[in-house]
């Protein structure tokens, strides 16, 4: 793996970039989950030179998030399918794509919006908390120590994200 | 900017990775929005080198996600704020982190839980849908052009992600 894995930090944040966070994956990962599984398409839509794509398939069949399946005898070629693990990385390209056309898309406007398969209407996914279903807003999440806590962590402070040392509104 | 900016793609993922992709950018995000704002804080637990961790501020603060506020006069220190751009960033941490605790998590548990600050309970934030109100499975959702979509968008067949290609659940 050419990417440091983090793993002295005890963080999933950092645990999951260790496997999401090489430079090309998550594109790599958008393709697969639009249905873009052959190693042609993949590379010309992401635009990343074959011995790299090759790499970061390598990487994601290793951990799991994608098996290769055989598409075609003669000629022999292969298709890379998502594993559930593969499909669960879907809200971190949907979160994504809403920080990216918020802040950083053309004038044009979104190139894409989400829709709702089972409602068949436009969706603007939201994160709601799972406790009381309000939508979440950026200033209303913290975190506490859980189970896996190492005793820094739960020694530590890590609340409070003070507004008051914040900007904007 | 040391990162390729994917320009070519017309996509909002893309566009975002294009600040946010870049190595160690998201575990100094991270930091910055657990409220660690000072340079040495934020280097050793994000255990990068001070060049680098200079680099990717300077990137983050050129982009706009954070400030840098006078700290200390005297000696003369700083601090990093996130303004709004920043803070958005978050729920692209949540749904890192909830990958990361369900599949590359140590097997004492989830190190770190959230908590709404809002209903004070712990919070396993959820994608739902703006329309009908539901939580979204993974399959459930696919995408359509946008009003930013380009002339080859509009003529690709982009929404299905055919299950019956998929593994598993």
């Amino acid at each position: 793996m050419p990417f440091r894995p983090f793993s002295d930090q005890n963080c999933s944040i950092a645990a999951a970039l260790s496997v999401l966070g090489e430079r090309w994956t998550l594109l790599v990962m958008r393709e697969v989950l639009l249905g873009n599984r052959r190693f042609a398409d993949i590379a010309r839509n992401v635009g990343v030179a074959p011995n790299i794509l090759s790499d970061r398939l390598a990487i994601l069949l290793e951990h799991g998030l994608l098996e290769r399946k055989l598409y075609s005898e003669h000629p022999e070629s292969f298709e890379y399918v998502p594993t559930a693990k593969g499909r669960d990385v879907s809200p971190v390209l949907v979160t994504l794509m809403q920080w990216g056309d918020r802040y950083v898309t053309p004038a044009g406007g979104p190139p894409m919006v989400h829709v709702h398969t089972k409602c068949r209407h436009d969706a603007h996914p939201q994160l709601v908390c799972s406790h009381c279903g309000e939508a979440i807003g950026p200033r209303e999440l913290r975190v506490r120590p859980g189970p896996g806590a190492n005793a820094k962590q739960r020694a530590a402070v890590l609340l409070p994200a003070q507004p008051a040392g914040e900007v904007g509104p």
